[in-house]
């Protein structure tokens, strides 16, 4: 059950904590902890197992896997005597990183792309291979009639010019090799008619978007309560304030407005109503790794009084982020395996913006992942 | 279908708080924002109405009913113009309401209540009457062995001394009068097994314990997000600052343990272990009807990594509380008319400490609730 | 001893609030809190007192005074009672107040604000009249030749077109008029090297900028504390949520550049660097007059030892920026009385943005005005 | 002008932690932040430097001090890096430690201490020792006749039994050996009139009490802020929580009363009155070093108006509380070289409970600081 999971911004943060994580709970040297398929709930239900998982990918920098470990150490979000234990294995995961092919047509980039994932698989024997987007956030591509159509982007690739966004060319890509996708960024990914067409052409499934592990997480517990209790939530400010690779794009307004509504969008949907208020994202260089977010929320009770709830969260993102890669990596194989095709909702649970028409309350989410494992054949 | 609402403590602020509101929601002054049964999800299913209700109850102060209005609309915790618009119906209310009998023998206590509540019910022509406990929360009581069996339970009350609570002698009279029982208090109530075989025997159903408004209602949410997360909580501390009547009384450490420890227990519930940190009640007069509690979580991600959270909840408990009665009220009467007897586990949703052997999560009770009320004949 | 308090933006939220407090201090409705002169160290030190300032002032809305009243009381920001209590003589003052003058050329607008000037001292017999802003915040004015000299400002007053902003025209118009101007705004005020000129002519002082009313006050006294232990600030980060008349105006980009400006400077000043971070303003209707801020700060230790510092700000901010009117304007008087000329420096304990090369720590800003106070003679 | 540097409780957080911070700085392994003689207003100013202190000390364990730097570096408290940089000069200190000597009499341990005090400067030729007590916080003592006059005191000594606690044992021994002596704990310390007596008669200066470190030092700039602006308290209260050796010890009643004591004093000296309220202190393992405490302050404004703010400080305590150690050594051994005998109230600005009848408010605190600065003669 080898199965391959093949990382577009395989040299980022999150991508390289996932890959020492991964090796760090194979041989023993910490837990599982941060994995939902390891909770005591859901262990040793889904296969792949973590051990299976086997890393490849793209990226567009060449800064070798141990030195962005130690980096990672540094900045406190992997122990540094975690990140020297596992620094052979991952030398032998950098030789299988590519960097990511670029030709003058789009539709060469992505056969050289799915040539990559071809090759990955079969030189290392894999049953089959996720490709999961952890790369920079894009800022969203100007529509095209050709995103609409299978047959009309097919013949737009062909001419010169950048009709796809590379999260999108990576979907195309990796379904012309056989490979289900998964966009943890909020990129455009797979989430284009022509793509979706592409996926059920080829009978895969796909995930996303954009990995839910901090403020949102939090909005998605907390919105259902108001609702539940009939409280009425006036407003709901936030701001988010980062360093990090991430937050240095984020500070680029494309991608700032992007990742902000995906962030607001929890509350309409499960308050039923928009509350006033935004959700505001500060680049800090000084704050490192970690992200601060801080809520207010203002909210009516009984005959009208006035209330209010703030909280504050201080988490490690790629520490939060890394341990989901693993389980969207073995969740989606399991889906391909089970014959899945197209969007794959019960993985709202992962995602801010999720796919399909689902709930964004994270208690009926869990429960539709907890559903959806119920589907796989028992994992032992 | 009109129903009685018989409070313990009916001159308190939770009670009048909750006549004011069912008073002004009736007369469309206000809305029923807080109110459960009043929410989209749940609108129109539930029998008796807001405007079935009739409230009665005991109290052992002659504090008038529109005086305690008058301090209500003074701290902020209704609006002053609602207050005086409801001013004549308070007073109607007012000739219903009785002082707690007090007799040489609890037997004749409680007989006394009986008699109120029979009369109660015959004067108003009720189909039903509901006793809520919403008195001054007691110590626990020394341990006695007549708790465990009601003939024993019996005998004794027949004697001098006092066997019984006040909140437990509430609930024997309130089944020895054929009413359902509900415990918004961490008190004893009928939670002692002589009470439970006396509900069985006339048929009777109860609820209870200590009505979750504030911070254990945020915790029921956050706690299960980080077991689904399989994020472990290393620790979870509270400080709950408030006045009013009720931190007045929470100061005395009897109360306030019992309160502190029903407030703790639903993160080991959730959670499947008890992370380290206590939750504190400190009363400052000055704070008022208004409470603050403030949480600090810490935790540990994927290898290892430490973050926190913390959160502010700034409430009216009194606002919180007072049209969740409304809901236990039309709840009970409910169950009682579709024959349930014993304890009603499908009000967990309202409970810091609910009966039976429940989830926590407030997801789980949330669709437990539902579910209970899908068993309710529709309401029109 | 009769002193007239000229208010430009007399119908304001700041405006009426000052209005309301002095007559309910004057009347002994209230005590005289958030009135720096009547703390206990400087009570009885400063001629005029409250009750010699007689109100008056410009706006360009025609709103009556017991209607804000009324607002302002629904709002929470004074209490129904007082508002009901001292309806008569707020009524009295609403003759007093002028709609703002509007003439085709701006000299001709100041001369009829002059007019109004002159017309109020003689009319309630006065001492002495200070004019303070209190009006909307306007965007900063684009620069012109003629704010250097006053010559060449007063020949371009005579022409068409707009050569001062509203808040410079009246400090033009009051020095005309031999009045002290204070600004407690962000606008431009007195603050031209043609109007500091022409207030050293007249022999007038002036205050100003920006009243010092929540989270930079706290900055002020929290940034010196970092600098005093030596500890480095690596970020500085505010979020001010508000509603109310200031919060919308605040939400136009001009005015909010200037404001935030203007909140970051203490930082600056006092750490003797600029820590990274920035100070945001949100407007949310739903808040209403009430302002929350959050500020988070991060620090570095003996050690390079990461830390942090988090503080929210729950104020009402015509409640605290109202008592600081009537301090400002008994010292301006005094100032006068006393002879002294042009920028009063020692007001820098009141002002986001003071003038002149001053201190901006809170303790120093205290010290000099109890300085200054020092200097004024006995005030019985 | 090698001086001493003497801790008693040479083997804890605070005191390794500075020992490490001074090889560090020395070597030019770190800068001095958080030291307040190398702030800018104060760099060069006093002699001794943090390069001419030779530290010694007492301790009850015997931990050796590298094994307590890898528990500091584990902890993140000082940088792994620089606990093996200063791993050797550490060492050699490790030599110079004693065990606390322990007798049948108090006079003859106070005699062995005095002769190891003794017996450090002779053979480390230091021009003065300064002794400072860092030792675990003592519950406060019972009160006995013998405290109070030194010749009672001398003759109790000398017979069975612990009249004093060990921390003014130690600074009995201390003014024996002519050393003068600092306590940086709430523990009694020289804090008894016959110790003081003893400190004249031997032209000695001592300082103390209880470093201010945290909530307390920004209790001591917010509190003059309300002050100032006449704004009235209404209730501030404070929870810290904290793990580490010190956490332990004040989980322990009496030791956690004499330190929450100490936490409030301030507000009452700087209000001129006590707002409702506690300071509490919890202790959680699981935090390690660093503390959290949350202040919640309810203030009035003008006309009554209710508002508040929070703050959270999350400090490592040791980090905060080293630098100050270097400092303390060298201002009072600079103190003592200027003659100056008894307690040195100008060093308020470093403590939570300082002696004399001083300002609590830290802006007054640093002025008195800076004005002793002054009086030292020029350090180069
Ligand atoms: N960490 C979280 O909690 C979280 C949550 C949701 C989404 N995300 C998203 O995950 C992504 C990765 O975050 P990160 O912190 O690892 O960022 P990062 O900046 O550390 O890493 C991104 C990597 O992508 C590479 N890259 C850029 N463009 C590329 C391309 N076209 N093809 C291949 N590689 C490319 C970069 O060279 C870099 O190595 C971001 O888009 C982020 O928004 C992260
Ligand atoms: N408000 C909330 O959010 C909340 C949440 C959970 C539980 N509770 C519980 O609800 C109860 C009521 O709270 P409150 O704020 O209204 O308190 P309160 O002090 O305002 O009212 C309590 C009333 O009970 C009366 N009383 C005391 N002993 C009595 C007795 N033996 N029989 C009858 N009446 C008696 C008192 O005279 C008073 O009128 C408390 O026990 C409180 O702990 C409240
Ligand atoms: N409240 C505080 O804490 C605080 C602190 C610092 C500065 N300020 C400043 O004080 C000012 C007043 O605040 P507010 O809350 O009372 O605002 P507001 O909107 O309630 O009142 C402003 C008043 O000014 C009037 N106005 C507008 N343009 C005018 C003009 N050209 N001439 C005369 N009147 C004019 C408006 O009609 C209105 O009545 C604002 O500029 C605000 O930024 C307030
Ligand atoms: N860290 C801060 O911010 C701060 C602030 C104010 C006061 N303090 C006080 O400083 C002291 C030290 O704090 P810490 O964190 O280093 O504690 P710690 O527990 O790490 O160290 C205390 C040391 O004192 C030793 N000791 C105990 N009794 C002794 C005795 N009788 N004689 C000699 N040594 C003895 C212990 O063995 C231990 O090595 C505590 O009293 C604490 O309350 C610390
Ligand atoms: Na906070
Ligand atoms: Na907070």
């Amino acid at each position: 059950m080898r199965t391959g999971a093949w990382l577009i911004g395989a040299r980022g943060s999150v991508a390289v904590t996932s890959m020492i994580g991964a090796l760090a709970v194979r041989s023993g040297l910490t837990g599982p902890t941060g994995c939902v398929l390891e909770s005591p709930a859901l262990r040793d239900r889904v296969r792949p197992g973590i051990g299976d998982l086997v890393f490849g990918g793209h990226d567009v920098t060449s800064v070798p896997l141990d030195k962005k470990a130690a980096e990672l150490a540094a900045a406190g979000v992997v122990p540094a005597a975690v990140a020297s234990a596992v620094q052979a294995e991952l030398t032998a995961i950098d030789q299988r990183l590519r960097p990511l092919p670029s030709a003058a047509r789009q539709a060469e980039t992505a056969a050289a792309i799915s040539a990559d994932l071809d090759a990955f698989r079969r030189r290392h024997d894999l049953e089959r291979v996720v490709v999961i987007n952890v790369s920079t956030t894009e800022p969203a591509p100007p529509p095209h009639p050709a995103h609409a159509e299978l047959p009309a982007l097919r013949a737009t690739l062909d001419r010169p010019g950048n009709v796809l966004p590379p999260s999108a060319l990576a979907a195309y890509a990796a379904f012309h090799a056989g490979c289900p996708y998964v966009d943890f960024t909020p990129s455009t990914g797979a989430r284009l008619p022509a793509l979706d067409a592409l996926a059920r052409e080829r009978s895969l499934p796909y995930g996303g978007h954009d990995g839910k592990t901090g403020e949102t997480l939090v909005k998605s517990v907390l919105a259902p309560m108001f609702a539940q209790r009939n409280l009425k939530v006036r407003t709901w400010s936030g701001v988010n304030l980062l360093g990090g690779g991430d937050g240095a794009n984020l500070a680029r307004p494309g991608a700032n407005a992007a990742k902000a509504a995906s962030k607001q969008r929890v509350l309409a949907e499960t308050l039923g109503y928009a509350p006033q208020g935004e959700t505001r994202i500060d680049y800090l260089e000084d704050l490192g790794d970690f992200k601060t977010a801080w809520d207010l929320v203002t909210f009516e009770g009984f005959l009208g009084t006035a209330m209010r709830m703030e909280f504050t969260w201080h988490g490690c993102d790629s520490a939060l982020a890394a341990p989901l890669i693993l389980d969207l990596a073995r969740l989606t194989a399991a889906a391909h395996r089970l014959g899945r095709v197209g969007p794959l909702p019960e993985l709202a649970f992962f995602f801010k913006d999720p796919l399909g028409e689902v709930p964004h309350g994270l208690a009926e989410q869990w429960q539709a992942l907890c559903a959806f494992i119920d589907t796989l054949e028992p994992a032992r």
